[in-house]
């Protein structure tokens, strides 16, 4: 049974009403509160939405909180060292039960009342209530949950989407990163002022990059599509694939994405939500930094910096760009019809330490420009689609492929829900 | 005739049918707009909101202003030594008339068109206005005013419910204390991240003092319920129950709490939102203070500092713990679905002298921590009550009967008006 | 077709049905956020918007931009140096073009993708899109954009109201003013706490001036209104009107308004949404200063300060007092159902020098205090009408008849749409 309201769902129909292929979307979608119900049901509460990285639940009793939506979450490292996820919220008179973004515990203990859930969320004292009380029901509810490769994932969704296809192509994928190994070395937190598929619009493509990002076009094949490729251009790719190609099958690497432009995703056919690649970087780039050079010491199973960039990304909220000394990964959670939160994180070798292996002023700049200068036009482009000026435009088959793929995955899922 | 729009009353009936006997209320009562609306017109704009303490309106003119959600009210001592309360709004177009918190006034002069009214709120002059004008309509739009025992309360609604009852249960209890000629010592305005049921639910028990209120729980046998009272502590009380009672029944006191745990308030079945008790304090304590000795002199026909604690209370907005020598009353008042303005003052004797008699620094922190320690945790339960994670849980009949008690006088409440 | 959703429109028709005659509005027109859509629709996206003076727009490539509602306009003037307006927004993926409130450029570059316009707005450029690609609908979406002696208007509808007669009347009036070659000396932008119609409701009465505007009432008439003109008064204005009239006539100025007491504006009979008025000033004041003295140099076609005072207004959003110095313009800009933002743009002429010719101590204050006060005042109106006490009162014939007349004008054209 879906718990869209009527109303949010006839909102979403009208809306739905007016997409056409290769356009972008009416103005709707960005900012109508109705339509952004719809869209916190359907793709919130029902996607695996990356909430963590494993490193920071390191031991039993770790835990970390986000909310998805008005949804407090709290994730815990359990005694058998397994992740459980739980609504973070009394089963008693529903306060929140961690406050803190971070923090370990013994037991989960509400600072109202002080009834007690062990790590595996079972109530285990609720002083003052009547002995007879039935406490089959007041356990915390439990969110389910996923780690991959030292990403944790949870799904608020009673049935949740498989997440065995996700695993089986990430996790060889990204083994090797040993982010589960990893230390965090920065956290940097910001408020977009976008609807969350704006980002995702922009995310999905490099047809803004020439301009907007002169820090991350040095370093990657992306902003070369199809249509601007030149042959020395495609030349230097598959050259560079072609020399990384033995080095990286003895490490069990392998180059899957070979083209210059963006690899395809998501595939709405398929109902691939998630993609994993790995790719060249330009020659004489060994990482994601302003000159190339490795800015942290080697992470992981690389015996070499030579590993290219390994990319992931799941919807609704996630990607990654790892390279062979650090990985940045991007947490996007919705903040009302017309904002976006994202947590952007580096993460490093568990052992490098600051100051010794690595300074903060040369590992977080790339990132750091490329994601506010992104965060900057996605604020531009919220400015305008509410416009009653504004007309969904046409999208370039070349450059927004994975725009156009993106629209008819959200398009397709929102139109099997409102009209059920 | 009911001014409540059709939309919210059907989204205050479907709240309503998730309400389930000695359950806390389902997460719409804590944030849907339209269940915000119906609980303003139904409480807020029927019920006796307290509103001032009437030593701030000591001569005539003197006035104090407020608003009730959208609507602002003003209060004036007239000429007559009566307390009369108006919509503080001109009847010519609108405009705000007094716009301070507490001021004196001659007459009621509009700021916009010097519309004058005198202080029993009839237009005495609109110059400008046409001679014909019929100026029946155009005194200003009255508010049921009442006092009890120096405390003004108002009424919107054109027919108030009965006070009667109210009057003749608090004024005796309240006399001694001579509130109507105290001085205001010190005012505390907090902004509670809760909806005003939630600042209730949280007052209706003391389930959750033991952890969160160390210096509330020194001075009162309120925390000791009927399952956790042990012989000792019962003892203890019936014994300081028994010291007052000769030299209280000379004063005219009486305790009427005599058990440990809360006293029953409010009784749905008898419409009565309003109580008043008397009880003992912990042996040692004379006031409520960090040490429980007297922190100003003695208030009000008070001879001797063993008075116990008086405690008022009168729903939807008022609650008052008096001691020998000072009392703290506390009113509430909407802020939106999701917030509550409280306001904090503190009483000592009219005479009393700050930094002769008392100081800010003894008289206020024992309230202070107390209210403030209750924000937070009326925030935390905020947070988690709008989760799609929450299910009103059980309440204890043993420590929550208060809650159950106020949940019932809510819901009856609100169901007679949206049903009706 | 109407873009006025229907519940939109339930709610304006049952607003309009508690209209009366001689009456302030309902509460609803001033706060209810369906009312506020209608009136977004009926009166600032079909309405003549002032938007700037076209001497911020001096040469080709010059733009200014402003948002109605949340419409982004801009405002270029073309190679031809004719002025084009344009919705702000990219026709590819609707990203904001000119971000500035003013600039120049060469042409119209968005950020994003770098679709570049040029200054008639056509698409001239949209690398990485195919070939075929269909442009037929892809130059920048134009809206309405016409001048009036240096007073630039937009008009967001599909089809304008008649700007000829507008045109007519005020050209040759605010001619000798030569606003379009004047200096902006200084710009000061309020965020007015009160609903746009509230603000005119002020402008059109100096009912209230008296008491609230010291400044204002030693220089003009239009406080003394037909009921407290005093003989002596009457006489005053009429001796000054004379006295200029033989000069003025030889300027080809005209005193068109010649008694006491404000011009009527609006006109709803014959739908005059727009006015222009020259005037005398008191005696002794031959500008609107604090002093009546002149505070800068003599602006356009004036050969000698006496000129008396020019006034323009048009609806919904402008109104200009210009004197033989310097001319005042304040622009409206609707911000949400309760809100106004107002914009006050003080013109001198274009060769004038600050700090030679003039000084904003001695140009800003008689405007600058005059509008604070109204704002203060609409602001205390806003808090009133909201209130369930508050009901409509009565408007004097005598003082009040251009609140009427605005009354009237907005409730007829917003009835016309909402029963059509």
């Amino acid at each position: 049974m879906s718990r869209l309201a009527a109303a949010d769902r006839i909102a979403a129909a009208v809306a739905l009403d007016g997409c056409r292929p290769l356009r972008s979307l009416p103005g709707a979608f960005y900012g109508d509160p109705a339509v952004h119900r719809a869209d916190v049901e359907v793709f919130w509460r029902r996607g695996w939405v990356f909430a963590a990285h494993s490193c920071e639940l390191a031991v039993p009793g770790d835990y970390v909180t986000l909310s998805v939506d008005t949804d407090p979450v709290v994730i815990v490292r359990g005694d058998d060292g397994g992740l459980r996820a739980f609504h973070n919220v009394c089963t008693h008179r529903g306060t929140v039960l961690c406050r803190e973004e971070q923090g370990r515990v013994g037991r989960i203990v509400c600072p109202y009342h002080q009834w007690t859930f062990d790590r595996s969320g079972a109530l285990v004292s609720c002083r003052g209530m009547p002995a007879e009380l039935d406490r089959s029901d007041l356990d915390l509810a439990a969110v389910h949950v996923e780690e991959i490769a030292g990403l944790v994932y949870v799904c608020l969704a009673a049935e949740p989407p498989d997440f065995g296809r996700a695993r089986a192509l990430i996790e060889p994928m990204a083994r090797p990163q040993r982010m589960e190994r990893a230390r965090v070395a920065a956290v940097r937190d910001y408020s977009i002022a976008a609807n969350w598929k704006l980002v995702w619009d922009n995310n999905r493509e490099c047809y803004h990059c020439n301009v907007n990002h002169p820090q991350y076009i040095q370093a990657n094949f992306d902003h070369y599509n199809a249509d601007d490729a030149t042959p020395r251009i495609r030349e230097a790719m598959a050259a560079a694939t072609a020399r990384s190609e033995a080095k990286w099958a003895a490490l069990g690497l392998a180059a899957t994405h070979r083209e210059t432009g963006m690899a395809c995703f998501p595939d709405p056919d398929h109902d691939r939500w998630f993609s994993a690649n790995r790719t060249v970087l330009v020659d004489g780039w060994v990482t994601e930094s302003l000159d190339g050079r490795q800015v942290a010491p080697l992470m992981g199973a690389y015996p070499d910096p030579d590993v290219g960039t390994l990319r992931l990304r799941t919807l609704p909220n996630f990607w990654c760009h790892a390279s062979c000394d650090h990985a940045v990964t991007t947490r996007l959670l919705p903040d009302g019809p017309t904002g976006t939160r994202a947590r952007v994180t580096w993460l490093v070798a568990a052992d490098a330490v600051e100051g010794r292996d690595y300074s903060l002023e040369q590992l977080l700049p790339f990132w750091q420009f490329t994601s506010e200068q992104d965060w900057d036009l996605c604020s531009a482009a919220q400015r305008g689609v509410r416009s009653s000026g504004y007309r969904p435009g046409p999208l370039s088959p070349q450059k927004e492929y994975n725009v156009e793929a993106f629209r008819r995955w959200y398009v397709e899922r929102l139109a099997a829900e409102v009209r059920s």
